[in-house]
């Protein structure tokens, strides 16, 4: 086969691509013969902002559709209850516990829920989904890795030489990435994802996959699409329970590899039996699972560590692979800012090499952790941090977001609602008291959230929360990649925006206590407990 | 009938058009010829323009998505009725009364349909709902407001020196609007909307309720969340309806308020109980409801009314302030014109003080009633004015658009289909008869539609119209922010877009008889009633 | 608290604020101080190509949404079927065949598929369906039209003469298209649409009408509404099933119309009684049904060849419109590409008189045939070429794509699956061996696919094919514009992407014989036959 007909093809791949980025290469290549220099580089970051403003606008929540609404009356709650996983799957390296999809607190909010633990040296085995999902890192440090159909291999191993028909072969793959605690991945629907634990402590990633995304074309089940292994999908057994009524399907649960005939693979793949036995999962425990153990770790995976560190400081992309153990958070912090500072002015919008690049190296996670900076901040009350689209521009396309926040003891969030999306809290630490109001007035949850749980709150329920322990810490997914939320009290909120008369006519208050209503509470998201309780508490 | 007629004629169905393209053709052009700094303000004026058209083009109909499509069979109708409300609410300072939304007929148009009265001095409560709104003023003038969380309170009040302790605070609030009669107004999703009658005329608003909009993520049943009063929302009476099979639901019908702990509020706004009360509605008496008297009426959100009169004519911000009862109709219409200007080359595009303020100060009502300028007028016939996403960019955002008609006595709006929404034809005075046709060539509706009923026509169903009374008026909500109408009689009527021969053998008739299918009839949208007719109403 | 907090606070509300706006101000500022004439128009170019290239992100797959989806439970196949037409309505000039739009495989991917057959001198009457229709002509050449509301009738006759009073009358009409095999011609919603067989061979069009688009406001069931005849739409039948039940409908079977009073319809259009009898089809018999015959022909429907040839040969509309049978196929591919040019740089961005041409005078086919230039090629094994919104840019507005595909025998498509797309495979000649694997790894599809059947395969479902005749042809509909699909072999294949070691340890293979999975083959997307099989061909 020649190399013109290789280069069509991977053309073509790339015009299929489902991300096909803007070409601001031309733009930028033709600003640069125009003879006015300075003048052009201040146009050029306008056009930027421009182009990233127009983006933002339309990108913007008013475009935060999601396909499907739930059946009539799904959502007419009388009570709601903070969820345990209520089935769990061991594997040889791990295990994946999953939320009932099926439950009608789930169905109204359009989304599934998980949580896999890794185990040192464990790899979760690549799998797609038909909706995109959003992966909250609980605990845990580790690599992991999504396969775009038409990106280029960009990550070029060194030549092995310790084996002989070895020196031939150079691998090459896409991106491998790093994730560590408090991070948010993005993974886009039908998008191969893998994630492996190369440390000690156990990972623990907490994956929402949004059923209702118009990115879904089929039902509201969710499914896992395995490459590999011999083991049923986490959700299946739910499906099982719907359709329990027909006769017994003999699932035997395995990959999408295994429904091929042998014969066939081994001409589609060029490979002998034993290569396809091992891809269709044949004579593999099912016991292993989806969540696999290596012998001795994944070595090649974290090609910088490799590199001489004694090259010139000023190429980044070398810094960012530099061994992360031996750094402080303080360091790490930096090195991010650096790295995402490169990933957009550098990586994505000033390439060379052409258009694929621009969305092939793409940013997929954001830290929103404790030791990220916060967005919201009261040394007295906690804090708060969000990711959106403004701060990720891939959830744009995933059309999710999400919320990280930490409060004192006896702190409070202060009544508030989802303007426009759905939300599930689920506590990663300690516990809280939270009330959650529907649209009669009644309360349709009075009580604790803890550790491990998850409350769904749906748009416009009114939520207030109060920590019980010392450090309440939650995070919560949001169906809306602009996800806003309107405060029912304190400072700036929603009875501030009134007039003091229709204030004071609306609730039947005397103008003085309606002045009351608008200033007393001077703080907007997070109130400090009273000294009182403070005290206690030191 | 005059060729400039026909040529406004014209004009509408293009902007009417489902893909309203960009005209890059008009932007080169003006830049080849520049040669001038001069020429560069033009060149400014134009880029304004061209980002406009692409956002015409982008939040044109082709985006104009709605979330949620009404079930397997849901519009087969074999029978359309004129519907009137089927249930009213009264409060102390008028009544909300609301058609089923679980009819079939607004199941399969996907949105809610309520009317409320207000009477003089009287408040609507502050509520949000969980779908856009589309409110039509039929009667009456008063002021409105919404609060946007994270907008400024941008209305500072003079300070009061009324009362002692008053002397240190002075209110400030969102921005407060005034409606008139013909007004439509457009309410996002979750954004606390009120309104208040200052003038002796009862206001009467329809509001249409989008439940489909790809903006409510909960089930297609309406929900009101009031922030205050003691009262059920106008539409959970028929949820109830739908679960009553269930046991008896003891929703005692309050506000959002209600539903949290009494000490909880105290806390988290830092007032007493005896406020917390009141917010909660507690002692208050149900019938008080959604619409509240206010004693002495409101008088401190119209602070232009305090400002002198002397100052710059210049700034077109206090004169659209001034006491309006003093002007003429024909003064509101220019004021109106001059506002609007301001609007959009002022507030929208040329601010400086960062970008909050633009959205924050956005247009959010039109007038589209008798006393404005038509977009489709013939003095036999009557006038049509339409208000889409290109007049009012916020009805991008809530995918949904207007149409206000008014026929002369026999006068006829000849037979056309909605392209690309769903309509509700509400009439607001006289009668006419109206004539609905399926896609299996059935008369759906065969009858007359009177003063305060409402139509439903779905999308691509064939309407015609004539007007049985001295003046029929009605209003049509449309589910498209881009609505169109393609005319099945007339000029430029889609059976003119057809070759001759092809009408010929379409329609088994001789070239000549085609000829008269075609060009027979020279009005577009509204034919006046015959010679014969006209002489009898006169 | 201090007063940094508070506008730490203020800013993070801006960030999360819906509508986030356009910061034209900060362009506009930085070009006042451009001085340098050159400069600013190449800046316009490529202000335009940014606008573009934004255009195409936007408009790209991250928003190729649908509406409706499937029913819970409603995609988990067991088994898929290739499917026939079950039903066939025969017309004067042809017939319609359709596949049950309620069987469970049409339900879940929500669309419906028809296929019709025009004879000779035949013409398909008017129509328009309440979703979008992608049509591809699996045989035979004619003309199309389709009406759009608000464009001119640009298309103008020359006077005639033959008739004495036809002297004042010349006849104009909205554009008239040639089309011929291969081409996929896109109709939107509610635009109606005809067709007309001018040559001796049939012609056959297969029509995907996808009623889980957004712009379908009404049900899932499919829906044409006729402008003529007196014959029950063709999937009216499916809709009667359903609702068997009630009592029998009198739906006689008429178009849009017949359900209007006679009177009316003669004041409306001002014509006599025998012309509205004609639009009504009273009298008329059903079995003309559809597709009429057209006596003589219809000559007045294709100007150009009237035109002398002798003009100026620079004016390419004319060469475009030279009669086609003297022209080889090459002459024809080049007629195309010179029109596409002239489509793209002339018609659509370089017109003068006004905005409404520009999308009048878009273009709404594009060959994807055998004679076309593939976009995918081995002599060995076959070619494939695909239509997606980047080629024919009116499939963004209705979200869908196509693919035509021809095989050699016992060449292989690998492995793979849609990544954001449902996908109808039709087959147009030959037999292929096709393979469906669902998520639980299971066989949902292992048969033979034969000419004029079709097999639906929902999003990520794994499928690969193998000609079993000499020259396997298909047409592939996919519900998405910018549809992508993912490998699971061959080169730059979903497995490539992954790193050596992550392979070995997903597929618990030696790393030397994960190596061999990634380099075995060296096809990407069509593979050729074993040497062998190729041999036993020749």
């Amino acid at each position: 086969m020649s190399n013109a007909q290789h280069s069509t093809f991977s053309n073509v791949s790339i015009l299929h691509h489902p991300l096909f980025p803007i070409n601001y290469e031309v733009l930028i290549k033709v600003l640069r013969i125009t003879n006015s220099i300075l003048t052009i580089s201040v146009i050029m970051a306008k056009l930027l902002v421009l182009s990233l403003s127009l983006c933002f606008l339309l990108f913007g929540s008013c475009f935060a559709f999601r396909d499907q609404q739930p059946q009539q009356n799904e959502c007419q709650f009388e009570r709601l209850n903070a969820l345990e996983p209520d089935n769990r799957v061991e594997s040889e390296g791990g295990l994946i516990e999953t939320w009932n999809p099926t439950n009608r607190q789930f169905r109204c909010a359009g989304f599934a829920l998980s949580r896999a633990t890794l185990q040192r040296n464990s790899l979760r085995r690549p799998f797609y989904s038909n909706a995109p999902q959003e992966i909250f890192i609980q605990q845990g440090n580790g690599y992991f890795g999504m396969v775009f159909p038409g990106c280029p291999e960009t990550f070029e191993e060194p030549r092995e030489s310790e084996q002989g028909e070895g020196r031939r072969f150079r691998d090459s793959h896409q991106k491998v990435n790093r994730f560590r605690e408090g991070d948010i991945i993005a993974v886009p629907t039908g998008v191969a994802f893998w994630m492996y634990n190369d440390q000690e402590t156990p990972v623990i990633a907490i994956s929402l996959t949004d059923m209702s995304s118009h990115q879904n074309q089929l039902d509201q089940m969710p499914r896992r699409f395995y490459l590999a292994g011999n083991h049923e999908q986490e959700f299946l057994l739910y499906q099982k329970q719907q359709v329990r009524g027909k006769e017994e399907q003999e699932s035997e649960g395995s990959n999408i590899f295994s429904g091929f005939k042998r014969d066939f693979l081994e001409d589609a793949l060029n490979v002998n039996r034993h290569i396809v036995d091992r891809l269709q999962g044949r004579n593999e425990d099912e016991e292993k699972g989806a969540i696999v153990k290596v012998k001795g770790g994944l070595s090649i995976i974290s090609p910088p560590e490799r590199q001489p560190r004694h090259q010139s400081r000023s190429r980044q992309d070398e810094e960012r692979w530099q061994p992360r153990p031996h750094k402080s958070r303080r360091e790490e912090e930096d090195d991010e800012k650096h790295s995402r500072h490169h990933d957009q002015g550098g990586s994505r919008w000033k390439q060379d090499n052409g258009l694929e690049e621009t969305v092939c190296s793409a940013k997929y996670r954001e830290n929103i952790g404790s030791s990220s900076s916060p967005d919201i901040y009261n040394p007295q009350a906690g804090r708060i941090k969000t990711v959106t689209s403004l701060d990720l521009p891939i959830l744009r396309w995933i059309k999710l977001s999400a919320e990280h926040g930490s409060l004192h003891k006896n702190a409070i969030f202060v009544p508030h609602y989802n303007l426009n999306a759905n939300s599930a809290i689920y506590a990663l630490r300690g516990r809280a008291w939270l009330q959650v109001v529907n649209c009669n007035g009644n309360t349709v949850f009075d009580g604790e959230l803890e550790a491990g749980r998850v409350l769904i709150v749906p748009q416009n329920f009114a939520v207030a929360a109060k920590a019980l322990s010392d450090k309440f810490q939650y995070v919560s997914f949001k169906t809306n990649d602009r996800a806003a939320i309107a405060r029912l009290a304190g400072s700036s909120s929603t009875l501030n925006g009134m007039p003091l008369d229709v204030l004071a006519a609306t609730f039947n208050l005397e103008r003085n206590d309606a002045r009351q209503l608008k200033n007393n509470n001077p703080f907007k998201f997070l109130v400090p407990p009273r000294e009182s309780e403070r005290r206690a508490v030191a």
